[in-house]
């Protein structure tokens, strides 16, 4: 199967396979007082900064609710864009394991400004509207665009000026930082985001993300949520092997520019022809475009990807760090060929 | 390290991660919708019968919070012991995840019976008390002992005449059906279990345990709630393969057997040694004993383990697929080496 | 103070205090099971039907959380307007105290049409989007307008054709039947509602509301819900005396039909008036206007009401069912002063 | 009818009614920004201390849940009596809508120490365990017997000692209050309670109670954790007024003196009786009993009393503010001639 449909479709890369079976050396410590979590944990700091403590969970969704819960109080909401993860696929997870209402705000290229905080982030006192107590920002967004530094910098100086806090779902953040050319700190830690979701599932892990707090005094009390919210893993030291990996000798870094650069060769292939729109600036691992129906509809006979909007006809097109040029190349040479028989 | 403080201490068994590895075989379905997933229906079919549907998670506490919403309306509560894992070991995931509140019944061994369910269930029909819903209990159970078909058939019958449900925490099922010597179904859909959570991870998986609905029309929406509960894997076929590869040629069985020969080899070395109590029924994979504190703590030096009930001196050893021969008789001796030193 | 901030601000009716006063005649059986109660169960299957079920509640919020928790599962999402008071008004109660997911749709004039709910209503049976299980719509709505029988109707067939279930949050139910001339059967049971918020205090009562069951079936356990959400009075008679009043001799119709007229008066005097524009039709109690800012203010100070959109200029007025024609009149002359004082 | 079954049988008081009635002058602002509102919070201070806040609610459980939200983390769980209402009676309201898991110790008395605290709050730092983050304690308790000042204390010291806070439910605080022959803060905010329900419809109001919040540090949020837990009134005025004048004039404890002293009657004039034993010290408004399961059922052909323990035969008798002398000495001679009936 060539697809496009997910980086969750890609399999597990090489190098994170030897280090769970590393890591599978007899008896070790359960939930996460293991060395291999331990290791993580300074791998973390520096990546992230000294200040950063690292959890270790299961999935994005699990990251994210555990997150969240940690930067607001019992009765305070989350402003985020309209189809971000947490309100858009998480199958109302946030709501559900957290009790957390989210205040959407429309955005036509996943991205958040400060203006559009505003749109929600306001009534602060005013006990009939819950309470807006965080902002979250993905980053690189569900539409395969990415915050600048400076974006993000601005957003959080709005957030914290407000008495909010900022999560950055980071499922993709791997691809953010290799489209900026910068380590994660520069657009995270050293510009104030207050707690991250590092993703790992979809850059070339078997399974594992992390909660990665970067002020311990905005966000409380992780180690006791990720447990209520059933994320605390018993063999930690597998997931841990992974991130491990991962965020060693730059393997997060290669597979990211990996998948990146395949959506571009991808974009850059079908940019030009005739009957079908990019619609989205490509600056991650996704390409969306708009195509005649019925030629998407033969295209997925052939190959695995998911109609964005029906109402307009937008595709979402995914590569991962496994993505081939050659399937990059045979896709996009189906594409012309579906678009030239209409 | 030889630890008998957990059987999340162990390792992952080699035919485990060969399942794991050939697993990784390119881009598949993410979500569950691959075909070892699909595979995996088939034998949990296979071991609990036809009606029987599996829903990979990632750990027991998952299972159990998704089990438990599945068999219960938003206003009823559980019963379950005192020391069951939901009750006693899981940080308050069902009330936080599942707003599902427990009635606790006190139980020297572990189990629960017709009357004991009785001193929690009552009241129906009035709505100050939290409305009896579904019963869980723990098989094997977290004192070591187990169930037989039996006494889960009567359970389950007297469940039923109430109107309630009947949930069964496995995270050991696999070494109650050693210790019963039979398959799974004798005793969980033979005798009226509605759900069960099954499980892996203490079993020789690396991470995986499955929701695996009995009755359907007793649990609807699993699907739906492991989403929200925030237990989706994305890569599933990865918890899939695992479960899988334990449920095949009889992985599972030999894993189970050896942990629990281990433990009843290591009952078998101490029993008789003075100073020394076996508390409870060795009847899984777990020897509870008590012991003088000083003993404890002198071994403690030389072996994990954990203090059970500090104001009793009681411990808990657990064994697991991977304790040895060798790693029993090690602990035995030093164990009555460190009694004769009193 | 003459106020025209919110039909909230008003008064006790005294024939509402006559019926508390004469509940008042000594000890009497709590939590419901008295003969008020049981009479104003008689008188609600008078109003809406011989299968409707009352369960008298506390507040609106209240209400509303209760209901929507009856008509969806645990993984089920809520379709309303983005302006709808469970969305904007209610402190995140839905989210935090049912876990209920609301699926929110811009609608200008604060209705929902079928089309509308179909903007977020679909993905049924796709985990990863919160289950659409009940559309909840106000009659009448936050915005002044209110929804014939055939819309309700219409919509009432479409939710049912999706499998979902139908809420009206009635906080002004009476000000909406009023408008319509009809009872309340008429545009909530005969045209296929599920289940309904009955407002009271809004209408003339010290504090209380009803959920009102049409279908039991779609909305079973109401009594635990109403309990476990923390709207069961103790000494229910005093709330179920105050909706009898209400419900008998037609003083809801009364207190609404003054409470329209006064809004309708109000509308008629300013309508004209250069330099304010009536943005909603006026068709409840209460008049939507913009105004200029200035204006607003010196009014303010004279007169409490609300600025509704602080970007447009836009107010609410709201009329009561203790609202006098002078009150109107002298309010009226006001704007027209201030406004030729520009 | 004359009724032992619960103090919230009883009527309302005519001082309360003639307070409502007085609040009834024309608009006021809703949602607790009126004078009245104001006064109260002012009595309040004399009652509780300058740096305490009131925040009436509509019945106890919702204070109870409100104010156990305020003083604990989202992952943190509170210590109470099995007996204890939040445990016991109100249909999993904490776990359904807080989220909030309890620890229960069983209790004789009704009564918890210090030591008894110790048995459920231990495992600081563990994840495994829900965190004690709290204690409830019932003031006067659910069997009618009452804590003294200096018992609440250490109490209160050792809670504090191990970094949690203190609840007390004081649905009867009056009754303990006149039992203790002090006021309120002699036992609560002098000895270190950090928050207070403060009952008012079981001594003689229509429907309030009063979140007391004494150490705002301890307890942030109440004023928004009210409105999402759907206990803010909109005519809170009506509220207010009635807490007002319980708190005025010492009505509060001329309410409880007399309950208190109709129980005392009662236990008085059937303590001696053959068959019958008081099973617990007669400190409020509460007589429990053993009698004969025979004369338990012919005294509730003419009067109103629950059993509170069927397994036993014990009986709960509330007296309330209403309960006449007539109504004591009828009721002890019925159950005199029962007895004797034998």
């Amino acid at each position: 199967m060539i697809a496009f449909a997910s980086d969750n479709y890609a399999s597990v890369h090489p190098d994170v396979l030897e280090a769970m079976l590393r890591a599978n050396s007899g008896h070790d410590v359960s939930y996460g007082d293991d060395a291999i979590t331990a290791r993580l944990t300074d791998v973390i700091k520096d990546h992230f900064g000294p200040l950063a403590e690292a959890y270790p969970v299961f999935n994005g969704t699990g990251a994210n609710v555990v997150a969240l819960q940690a930067i607001t109080k019992r009765w305070e909401a989350v402003v985020c864009t309209t189809n971000a993860h947490v309100n858009f696929d998480e199958g109302g997870a946030p709501e559900h394991g957290g009790g957390i209402k989210l205040w959407p705000v429309p955005s036509p290229d996943g991205k958040i400004t400060p203006a559009g905080i505003d749109s929600q982030a306001w009534g602060f006192g005013d006990v009939h509207r819950a309470q807006p107590g965080a902002v979250t920002i993905t980053q690189s967004t569900e539409l395969g665009t990415r915050y600048s530094a400076d974006e993000i910098g601005a957003i959080a100086d709005h957030v914290h000026s407000l008495g909010m806090h900022l999560h950055v779902d980071g499922a993709r953040l791997s691809n953010a930082a290799a489209g900026l050319g910068t380590g994660f700190a520069s657009f995270t830690t050293d510009v104030g985001v207050d707690i991250v979701s590092l993703g790992g599932t979809k850059n070339g892990l078997m399974l594992g993300e992390a909660v990665v707090v970067l002020d311990p005094e905005a966000a409380p009390g992780v180690a006791f949520l990720r447990k209520s919210s059933m994320q605390l893993a018993s063999k930690m030291r597998f997931i841990s092997a992974q991130l491990l990996a991962l965020l060693t000798d730059d393997l997060w870094l290669r597979n990211a520019q990996h998948a990146n650069a395949m959506s571009a060769r991808l974009a850059e292939r079908v940019r030009d022809l005739p009957g079908l729109t990019i619609t989205q600036p490509v600056q991650a691992n996704a390409v969306f475009a708009i195509l005649p129906p019925a030629v998407t509809e033969r295209l997925q006979q052939q190959f695995r990807f998911y109609v964005w909007d029906h109402t307009t006809g937008e595709v979402r097109w995914m590569c991962a760090w496994d993505t081939s040029e050659h399937d990059v190349d045979d896709f996009a040479a189906a594409i012309a060929a579906e678009l030239s028989r209409r």
